[in-house]
């Protein structure tokens, strides 16, 4: 059958490159209309400081119910969640295939929320480690009840700091995107620590975890629990992953212990990034197995922080090599200093 | 054996992921010191304009011997390339392997060349056509002459305009990378394509040519021999290619003629591109079939053009999944009026 375009403007779709059967989103939530796209390019400002921050405020800005709320001491809010106004998946509980002519898509249902922080200005960097401890039992709390989710197969949790990595509000948060594929970027990890533990009767990230635990050339900060490191093959100059140490499959079974080691594993290496390159804008986010109810029992999971120390460009979109101009030893090093 | 890294400060590193089997760059000839990167990160402008220009004047500001140069009716230089002073692959016949405990990685060893057409200002979207046929027998010639040299396995041409895309001189300039390696990317697309070929007995990007040109809605553009579109699943918004309307696996095998109605389409769809956003950056890039020798004939080459309408943040670089905000049926319908 062919697609029928009209009325979907509220509507998100995932659509399949024929030839190499990855996904795009297009997100129509976020519609803007073809002439404006020249004028938003140039916009610069992060958010008008006359107006109310969107993230302080939520009730008068119009944002959606909290789906979670965590309160400090005094009563007052410290974290809360709550949907994303521009979601780029929308809320639907039925996932439409569609076809047209040789092409694949889906409807893009499925749930993007926002995790915020209280405070306006203080970035991870800065927080202390029992307030990013509480970010990352948010994230543990939204998986654990969005993971069994009709047509849920996936869930991304990341983090966007500073306008060159992507995040077009300034207030400090992290997003939450339940979807229904599996990304080609997780596919690509999955299979690999599959065809490496079918030749080697071990996981592949374990080899790493005992080779670099063994020579530290690499190492950036370790605690019990969790290692955090310059991956051997950087993506990005200061590239760190941080990975328990111990063989883990699925991050929404961390304990309440690990919660802890893990925050200071990850706030440990901000921090040394923050310090190292001045504030940089940085990704990351969270590579765990998906829940589609399959066995992913070789796979490990684990975050990685992607500092954004220069702009891909032309050779790196096309071919998916990126060229980074630090050897990860040297880049661990000065970290480790930090 | 363990790698030593002493000396090697003058040669790139391709370093292979351990999981996914991708390849990376540690191009240490662009070195920095690791104090370095936090100033670089705030460096605004793109060149002092006290001094010469690399790229008017190369003798002068110390580039490489021509590898190439094209004159005009009146004996000026009008196009030239040469060696990139800071190459991301270095010159070296042999490409050495080596091995770092479980991991793997090579000599980055291979060609890095720029290609300049002589107006300091005049970028594609305002060039004559006759100026951009110029620039793809540059393209061409340089291709065919590093194709056969040893441990070249793929070229890689491509283009990027404005900051945002990763040009860090504003003289209008492609690059080519000759390099050892099959890049990920170029290899999902092959792999698509023969896998489609084998369900279908028919090359996949044919299959879209012709339902595009039956349907007409994605077309920005065509003539006799090429045609430029939004594709179906496009990774960014405005994303178009330009592709040869008849099966061609080989880039380098484009006629005289053939090469004249590609300036064409290439040069159109830019300019459409220009008008409609307001000179965004954007990067192009041709993909091709390998010069590996092996056979590639349900291949079909084409060049991807990604304006840089916005920045891809924490889930992009997550997952591989793109998201744009503009279905591609209206970018191209405001492409077509431009």
């Amino acid at each position: 059958m062919e697609k029928n375009t009209k009325n979907k403007t509220q509507i998100s779709e995932l659509r399949q490159d024929l030839v190499t059967g990855d996904w795009v989103v297009i997100a129509t939530s976020r519609a803007k209309r073809p002439e404006d796209f020249a004028a938003v390019k140039r916009a610069e400002v992060l958010e008008d400081p006359e107006k109310p921050c969107f993230f302080c405020h939520p009730e008068e800005t119009g944002q959606e119910e909290d789906v979670l709320i965590y309160q400090d001491e005094e009563g007052d809010w410290s974290l809360r969640v709550f949907p994303n106004k521009y979601p780029a998946f929308s809320r639907g509980k039925v996932t439409k295939h569609f076809e047209e002519g040789p092409y694949f898509g889906m409807d893009g249902s499925g749930y993007h929320e926002v995790v915020v922080t209280r405070d306006h200005k203080k970035q991870i960097a800065e927080l202390d480690v029992l307030r990013v401890a509480e970010i990352i039992d948010a994230y543990q709390d939204r998986y654990i009840d969005l993971m069994n989710k009709k047509s849920v197969n996936y869930i991304e949790i990341f983090h966007n700091h500073g306008r060159e990595a992507g995040a077009s509000i300034a207030h400090p948060h992290s997003q939450l995107m339940a979807i229904p594929v599996i990304s080609p970027y997780v596919n690509l990890e999955l299979t690999g620590a599959d065809l490496y533990y079918k030749s080697n009767k071990k996981c592949v990230y374990c080899t790493m975890i005992e080779w670099e635990m063994e020579h530290k050339k690499r190492i950036v900060f370790e605690n019990s629990d969790f290692l955090a490191f310059c991956p051997y093959a950087s993506r990005a100059s200061f590239e760190v992953w941080v990975i328990p140490k111990r063989h883990k499959p699925y991050f929404e079974r961390t304990s309440t212990a690990e919660k802890l080691k893990l925050a200071e594993a990850l706030q440990v290496s901000i921090n040394k990034i923050w310090k190292a390159l001045g504030d940089p804008a940085y990704n990351f986010y969270i590579h765990t197995s998906p829940c589609d109810g399959k066995d992913y029992s070789h796979f490990h999971w684990h975050i990685e922080i992607l500092p954004r120390t220069s702009i891909w460009a032309g050779f790196e979109l096309s071919t998916g090599i990126e060229i980074s101009t630090i050897e990860p030893e040297i880049a661990a090093e000065y970290l480790r200093k930090q």
